[in-house]
């Protein structure tokens, strides 16, 4: 008998599915729905723009459609495809995404009352009003409980829990007085199809718990009241109305509801995995395991690995949480702060209409010219900080660096030296992890880039020194998803669905023994570039630098 | 009675005739001659983009013509005029650009023999195939004759005297072995004029032969045949075939030779200059004194002022020559590697085309964008080395750094950080001439960057805190020339031929207070950069840099 899982995927500016085949591992079907609230599903602030909210209806409504379109196309393409054999869901979604809810679980939202208040609206990852609470957050756990910041790279961002929590406190009492209590969006949503409403019953992710919360099992779960005191008494009696414990999404949330498994045409048993962060469940849909370090190459990246539980706390990444992406490993998080974007504004900023009239003419023609060039001959060396540095060195008040340019330089050539730039930074990850014991074998990529751009793969291959895989499909998190609604149904073992159903495309990118050779002289002025600028303990002269570069130049045209 | 002075200025691509009234500096007569050999003058070799030789017969063409040119307008703006009244002639060259001669001081190239061979043509200043000779005479000066090198900033230059002799020599001792000495152009043009066919007999620029063939009178003239056989035996054997002593332009030359008084219409008694380098005389003709830095801002920068004749050596600049500017204070010549060439450089390679379809389109666009711009605003800094550094650190093996650019990053805003960086780079000089002992209060420039880009002047004044001014005339270098030769000719003194004949626009350029203390504070991180990338015992950590511009910018937007 057939077994189908489906997969939710809620991002910034849209939600989708996936539909698969359990057996067979074919995609039946999949749809999308752009958030029609805001600009692109955000709603924002003209004075403030650090503010980045969502309507919580867009992902109720989102979810029914995108449901019901890929069974319509499941119809299609299976003639004898029957809904009641779809056995789960899963859900991704961004995060640190926070709910302020009523005693009810309803969003705030959703009260006539806060229609038009923006702060009891859904507080997006990327909200960034919270800057002040998270330095003061990073300044008191750094004082009193330095283990609390030991799992998340050593700062606490703007873009966590008790920042934004702490920040509606602080901005908006009213708001922040109704709401009983805080849900992530991947949390809610879950509680949402299985018809919980006691805010106390919903069972919360400990991806999302452990990556933005600073819940650990070592201190017994959130941080203790004494630490919250010391911020607000108000989050210390907040406390008592979250959580005690979080669970890893191998466990089912519940089941779907009455309601909902009518609003999606699905059978009452679907089993409903407990949710968590897009790409942590997008590492599973890629294949991660011990050794396999995945990469979400977007306009920044996401980097998961997982490692054994005895691994010791890495400093610098962006986070290690106990089976934060795979139950009874630990899951590591780093992330490049800027790849795509870094591109986008050199193409937009910096690189003349001889190249083409368009952006993508551009980056076609650039490609073109950069594709037989070798490493170092460029005579360029770029540090990708245009948008800070978040691993290692999680300091956001950096900026970018070209040095080596002569009259001669070329709008390509630069572009070349800052796909270098991003592969440097990338090897700075790994180089890391595996300093305290986090092994890289292999790297796989999802994401636009890993598609679009051969000669950027190669480069970070070469770089690397280590093979790079692309996943296969497109949905790589709404696939994790789907997984993960599978194991929490008890259809199968993590181990055993991602090899049946995780796959990559056949070209895989094998480093170039000489080019690395050349990049690794290269990578040592990039790391004396990086140390230099980038932290306060460096001593030296960068006198060597430019000759240096001059030198390797010199080797390779020779 | 009107005097009238004819100034002589051989660039380049061509040469350009000025034609003064002496009394009331009125300028009547001014014509360009393109040399018509090889490419824009310049003949090159296809197979070494070093190569830069020219034909001397441009030279005695060109003079013919743009004299002639200058005496009819002068006929017809002047209705009286009286060629008679033409009192003297003064010429400037490029420099050093090293000619060839035979025992008649014909040049080779004149010789149907030699008549394709480049050796045997001129070499023009910007030859640089020389280099390895440069660097051996500059090793072998450290070691034995120190103070030659103290001379000329540290470094001897394979654009100079001796390097290309030498290297002449190497690759082609027929061409080496048939000349009987060599004549810098400025000299053999005077000669040429003089009907002096006896090389001994020539007299020798001070101006040329201090600058470039490390001559001084503390040690006796030209380099001792010690150190010339520690490089070639031949070198030193050829010293003998050159000249023993070298002379100021506010000597004569002589006076014109029968055959050219023919030529040029002009009287028998007209009194040739001896010659000097084009840059040295436009200072003259912009003002030069003690306390005035004269700045000609083209593709590059020539700076030239004059020092009291106890000035000590000054490391890191071109060179200081007794008399090579005014006869009895030290000419001083610095430089800065790109300035024009730099803008010249990002407008074609690094600026879309959404400022304009053109070079010119995109410098006015962008011109009108940073106009307004406040110091620190863009938050960039850049070294402006893409060429190397001449002052002070005399390194062709230096490049460029940009540093500070985040995703908002536009291109004009990188304009103006180049614009700030040549202006940091020219405050460089002027610290260091200050430092020992050279005075400067004012800076006039010429060259099409002063009239044609306020914003840089305003930007040069608020860097270096000096008021600026720019020289009237358009032919500095010719105007200089004719002054000399009119101070030559014993008509009045250079002081008073200075203080009637030079003008200045009425523009004048003031520093504001409070962007010169914004400006010491990027200058200061400036130095940082210059100090730790540019010398080797620089030592310190660069972890302020980035943030330090960032306040920066945050206090003038604030």
């Amino acid at each position: 008998m057939a077994a189908y899982a489906i997969g939710l995927d809620f991002g910034t500016n849209s939600c989708r599915s996936l539909l698969i085949d359990l057996e067979s591992g074919r995609e039946l079907g999949s749809a999308v729905f752009p958030y029609p609230s805001g600009e692109m599903g955000i709603l924002t602030d003209s004075v403030d723009p650090h503010v980045a909210r969502q309507n919580p209806r867009d992902y109720i409504e989102g979810c029914e459609v995108i449901v019901r379109a890929a069974l319509e196309q499941a119809r299609e393409r299976v003639p004898d495809f029957d809904p009641r054999q779809v056995i789960s869901i899963g859900v991704d979604t961004t995060g640190s995404t926070v709910i302020p809810v009523d005693r009810c679980g309803e969003p705030l939202a959703f009260d006539e009352k806060f229609r038009s208040n923006l702060n009891a609206h859904v507080w997006l990852w990327k909200d960034h009003t919270a800057y002040v609470e998270a330095e003061r957050i990073s300044k008191v756990a750094r004082e009193i409980r330095p283990e609390y910041l030991a799992k998340c790279g050593g700062t606490y961002s703007s873009e966590w829990w008790w920042s934004k929590i702490w920040h509606l406190k602080n901005i908006d009492l009213e708001v922040f007085e109704a709401a009983h209590t805080f849900v992530e969006h991947c949390d809610w949503l879950c509680a949402v199809l299985c018809g919980i409403s006691e805010p106390r019953e919903i069972k919360r992710s400990i991806c999302a718990a452990g990556h933005k919360a600073m819940y650990h099992e070592d201190w017994g779960g959130l941080p203790d009241k004494e630490f919250l005191s010391k911020l607000d008494p108000a989050l210390a009696s907040l406390r008592d109305r979250l959580y005690s414990k979080a669970y890893a999404s191998d466990v089912a949330a519940g089941s779907l509801s009455a309601e909902w498994s009518d609003r999606l045409g699905l059978h009452q048993d679907v089993v409903v995995a407990v949710g968590a962060f897009d790409c942590h469940m997008g590492a599973v849909g890629a294949g991660v395991k011990e050794g396999t370090l995945v990469k979400v190459l977007g306009t920044s990246t996401c980097d998961i690995t997982v490692a054994d539980p005895n691994v010791v706390d890495v400093p610098g990444l962006c986070g290690q949480v106990d089976s934060s992406v795979i139950p009874g490993l630990v899951g590591i998080e780093a992330g490049q702060s800027a790849v795509g974007d870094l591109f986008l504004w050199l193409v937009k900023h910096v690189v003349p209409d001889s190249y083409g009239g368009s952006v993508q003419a551009k980056f076609e023609a650039m490609g073109e010219r950069i594709e037989k060039m070798r490493p170092g001959e460029c005579g360029l060396l770029a540090l990708d900080w245009n948008n800070g540095n978040r691993t290692v060195l999680t300091d956001v008040r950096l900026s970018g660096i070209l040095l080596g340019q002569t009259l001669h330089t070329e709008a390509h050539e630069i572009y070349r030296a800052y796909i270098e730039a991003t592969a440097f930074g990338a090897a700075k990850i790994i180089e890391r992890m595996e300093a305290y014991g986090v092994q890289v074998d292999e790297v796989v990529t999802t994401g636009g880039l890993s598609l679009k751009n051969p000669t950027l793969m190669q480069i970070y291959a070469d770089v690397l020194g280590k093979p790079m895989k692309v996943s296969f499909s497109e949905q790589t998190c709404a696939l994790g998803a789907a997984i993960f609604g599978a194991v929490a149904s008890g259809f199968a073992t993590l181990e055993r669905l991602q090899s049946r159903l995780v796959r990559y495309h056949s070209r895989e990118y094998v480093p170039s023994d000489s080019n690395h050779v050349i990049y690794q002289r290269l990578y040592r002025l990039y790391s004396q570039l990086h140390d230099g600028f980038g932290t306060t303990d460096w001593r030296g002269n960068m006198g060597n630098v430019m000759k240096d570069l001059m030198d390797i130049r010199e080797d390779v045209t020779a």
